[in-house]
């Protein structure tokens, strides 16, 4: 990546779920076991020298401001630097692009990114609806923009020009909660059909409950290294040779258009151009469906189909596990989960289990380029990470 | 930097203080044409390739978690990248840290790093006195533990030691007010007595109202290159030449001592190893005196003096304007406030104004090398910034 190359070498989370009884340090505690167990103990812990923390709502929900290092704590990782990064529900990746922009620099040989959210502990109105806190509370909610009314905009939009119908985004909910019941680590593992999708209650016109990710506790890790160094470590390293970041206008009215995102258009443009590949080199890609409209807007705006031809594109099988480029086989956000903070770093978990063969059930056979695509607010935010094999 | 060498170019404040009638997007906006002020021009904003924010309290006074993006909206910053970085009270230095890393990666030629906070818009008991947020309300403050409660541990301890007395600390108070009547910058202009901070309101044993900084509003902006690019930009340019950032555990409890912190110890020496310095290399620092008592911290743990020689330095003369090695010619945090996410970031301007001979009236002559000193939490976090003229 960025000339000095970036290699991940280990990675871990927990399964993402209600986890009423674990805090937020029992949660990266177990994803920081997982990725540890994961390394043949081929990985000394003592000598990782920095770390990245991804949280969103931690400072919020716990009405603090040293997060970063509050939470690395337990892991008994001071006197080593810790630096939270927060940019709303694409912090996961944002941690992961800063942590490799210091390896690249020659700063460290190998540093650790962890992302963690409880979301559950939140009144379920508060987090299932309105996302509480990921959007501003000055501007949106006093409007009654919430996360699914935001997203709603671009469905009715799409649906109003004929680009997808109702049906089309129930078909992200059945075939991302298809791939869910294949990975251990997923909230909502079971599947449902269009039909249920569309008769389930009613969130904000046209999403049902099923069209929306579930509230969801967890944490995931990553651990980065100087990819000349990489074979120290694992025997299957995968480099990092990507990461573009692009935010847009905050503010639904001074956005031209509706039924595309800048952000995210943008971030996947400069990953591109970064990693020298196009969208048809991608294997497999981890997408942010926090909405089913979501992912058919991340085809387009990633360039996996052309603008207005996500619904044809779904339709012909391609994102589906064993299709051209299976989108979400982890079960993504719909069916795994969102804890806010974890996303983007259990997004580039999945990614480094597909490419290294070790995804079991929901294995993409083959894949060499992996891609996760991670969007915070209303796109206001998007970060782009891309993998590739050795 | 890091091999490849990053420079400041460009740096801007707003004069920190009461400021009710602006909102946070105010405040940056206003750093930023300071910023751009200083540049005679030769900045096209346009050419910033990427942005690094650091906001403590901006996520919970705003009740929201997408704070890099939204704040930098005004200033027309999208689609270009925005970072969040959250550290406590070092948030500002730890932003520099990451802005450069990316820089030096050679992901972008020309970045800006933004900090703001508003203090004064809460409770004065609750900002004050408790520095509310700023320390994790699980654990700290259900036990009466805030900020000047932790550092009034330290002053206990070298004052039990015999290493410092009440006035001593009393006499850092003076030295910054002096110092702070010089800056245009400085919220609380007035020179203060010893009798004065003796006698001032206590807040926390032995701590008076006048061995507190000031609960304060304000933001800061500086701006990095490629240091191959920087006579593009001025004919005076700053290369940062070193960033070292640490953490301690943040339970006093298990502390091994009181009177020295490990986090800002470790900051130092790592920064004066990448800087191929020693303290006594320095010629101007800016230290973290939140408290009196955390600038003859500051003295020893940065190895200005020996440990234990803190208040024979101070009376040496030494760190005052006219000594040996100049501290907080700016009036430090006791005099020119600390609005919590731009503190690390008004500093490294400080550095930058003195570094090229601009400071003023509290010009530290022919100085060439400048040192940020930027403590989060209870010492829980350091960042140490060191840069050089040229």
């Amino acid at each position: 990546m960025i000339g000095s190359g970036v290699s991940i070498v280990g990675a871990g989370m927990v399964p993402f779920g209600e986890r009423f009884e674990a805090s937020y340090e029992d949660l990266l505690l177990d994803a920081w076991d997982a990725l540890l167990a994961g390394t043949d103990g081929r990985v000394d812990p003592d000598r990782i020298e920095a770390a990245w923390l991804s949280t969103a709502l931690g400072g919020l929900i716990r009405r603090e401001a040293v997060t970063g290092a509050s939470l690395a704590d337990p892991l008994g990782f001071h006197p080593r630097p810790v630096t939270r990064v927060e940019n709303a529900c694409a912090g996961g990746s944002d941690a992961v692009r800063n942590a490799a922009f210091a390896v690249a620099a020659g700063a460290y040989d190998l540093v650790l990114v962890l992302g963690v959210e409880k979301m559950r502990d939140l009144p379920t109105r508060a987090s299932l609806i309105a996302q509480r806190g990921t959007m501003s509370h000055l501007w949106w909610h006093p409007r009654g923009a919430t996360s699914p009314y935001l997203f709603g905009q671009h469905a009715t939009t799409m649906m109003a020009e004929g680009r997808i119908t109702r049906e089309d985004m129930a078909r992200v909910s059945v075939k991302n909660h298809d791939h869910g019941r294949l990975n251990p680590n997923a909230f909502m593992r079971k599947p449902v059909s269009v039909e249920q999708v569309l008769a389930a209650p009613p969130v904000c016109e046209p999403l049902t409950v099923l069209d929306c990710c579930p509230t969801t506790d967890g944490a995931a890790a990553v651990l980065l290294c100087r990819s000349e160094l990489a074979g120290r470590f694992t025997d299957a390293p995968v480099e990092l040779v990507a990461s573009g970041l692009a935010t847009d206008t905050m503010y639904s009215h001074t956005k031209p258009v509706f039924g595309a995102q800048e952000a995210p258009t943008r971030a996947a443009a400069d990953a591109y151009k970064m990693a020298g590949i196009g969208p048809s080199d991608v294997d497999v890609a981890e997408l942010h469906d926090c909405f089913t409209v979501a992912e058919l807007l991340a085809y387009e705006d990633l360039g996996f189909c052309e603008r207005g031809a996500s619904a044809a594109w779904l339709a012909s099988g391609a994102p589906a596990l064993g299709g051209s480029l299976p989108c979400n086989p982890s079960g993504g956000l719909l069916s795994k989960g969102h804890p806010i903070g974890a996303t983007g770093v259990a997004q580039l978990c999945e990614v480094f289990w597909q490419l290294r063969g070790e995804a079991g059930d929901r294995q993409v056979d083959g894949a060499s380029i992996g891609l996760t695509h991670n969007v915070g607010g209303n796109g206001q935010v998007c970060c782009v990470n891309i993998a590739r094999r050795g």
